[in-house]
């Protein structure tokens, strides 16, 4: 229980290699996952979701009642319904991640907020991308915020953190990946009819840190770079947002009859 | 003071017909829209920002300086850097914004969540929308966190609110805009090269509720619902990504050159 408590900060998460998913949908995926390691829950709880205590049990896992106020402390989320899992950190290397198939991978540069890099690892999931790539710059996307934001994708789809951008772009490279970078001061359009056919090959999508976007270097690492148009008065979009345009710009262009 | 003090609260923005824009970019815009009635700094807001206080200066502002505690008490965000602003809530009926030369509206039904309803709002400017309209039963985007989350973006398109499903309807059918929901069980998606001619069209983009989509009242007033196709594992996207993704499919075919 006080480890469980401690997984709210980043060290100890690294530590242990353990990160604590909270709620009934992240719960549900991370049993699915085969990563649980054990499970909490309070009276509520097993009353609220009677299927998951169900699955946890199927699933031989070991159930922990906790009371209310235990709970409170161990969660940061306001309402996790009773019901939260402490769950292997998938030890992911960047081979893993970007793999010879590897058609869509998203990469975040330096990404500080856990809310969008939760959110990205959703889009990403919804789009069908391969894996999300994080530099080692960026937030953890363990952290019980993104865990959140991410709604069970952080379960679906191989997430490597700490990658230094020397590694990602030898590997890019070897897999023949073409690597395109999204900045607001692009001349190129996503929805260009000239970027279209790029974007239906293998590709990944480097994103940068909410504030000031792409570090010189990362843009380096890229072939070409691309702007979500601004059509209005808003200086700009927030990351995820454009991030939700771009990434689903590539998955489609992926799935047309045309590609 | 006091008076701005309770800008926090709704009942307090509607009877006073005011809300507080707080930080440098909400200043600024708020600034630009001449909508502000008086603004408050602190030493450092000063130090930090003589542009924007003498921007205020030059447009004959009320300046009202207070110091850190005060401000503190005043702001929702934690870190305004010592600018805000109380301006007025503009009065937009729903003919102020569904015009007959509208393109493009952005209508939220029912949503609950402050970030979202700002993040959408900055979407709807940054893709050039003529508009912004959200339900009676939805949240305030003069909230503080709406406001925070639009980016400034809040000053810059009209954003009619507290409007009936009954006279958005009539107001729709009188400019002739096409309906289209989005809606995550759809048959349709979004990339159907089918329904390219249709977001080219005069429309306005239906978005439901975060946890149960939108309504059958309002369903009934669409002429077709689409959805973001889901590639992967991903149960949804979450609202906002959604409506980026729709938005943004809808600013482009209006300005591609087939349409």
């Amino acid at each position: 229980m006080v480890r469980a408590r401690k997984l709210g900060r980043r060290a100890a998460r690294i530590e242990s290699g353990r990160f604590l998913a909270e709620g009934p949908q992240a719960v549900r995926e991370a049993l699915a996952s085969g990563l649980v390691l054990e499970v909490f829950v309070t009276p509520e709880g097993e009353h609220r979701h009677p299927d998951l205590v169900q699955l946890a049990l199927e699933r031989g896992q070991q159930l922990l009642d906790v009371d209310e106020k235990t709970f409170s402390s161990l969660c940061d989320t306001v309402n996790p319904q009773g019901l939260a899992a402490v769950a292997r950190i998938p030890q992911v290397t960047l081979a893993d991640a970007i793999g010879e198939h590897a058609r869509l991978v998203v990469v975040l540069v330096e990404a500080r907020d856990p809310g969008n890099v939760g959110t990205i690892i959703r889009i990403a999931d919804a789009a069908g991308a391969d894996a999300v790539v994080l530099t080692a710059d960026s937030v953890d996307p363990f952290n019980a915020k993104s865990v959140r934001a991410s709604a069970g994708s952080i379960f679906h789809l191989p997430v490597a953190c700490g990658i230094s951008l020397a590694d990602l772009s030898g590997q890019l490279r070897e897999v023949g990946l073409a690597t395109v970078a999204a900045a607001g001061e692009a001349d190129r359009s996503v929805f260009d009819p000239s970027v279209t056919a790029l974007l239906a090959n293998p590709m990944a999508w480097l994103f940068g840190n909410e504030a000031h976007g792409l570090s010189q270097p990362a843009l380096d690492l890229c072939s070409i770079t691309l702007r979500v148009p601004i059509y209005g008065g808003a200086e700009s979009l927030n990351l995820a947002a454009a991030a939700a345009v771009c990434i689903y710009a590539s998955a489609t262009a992926q799935r047309s009859p045309a590609s």
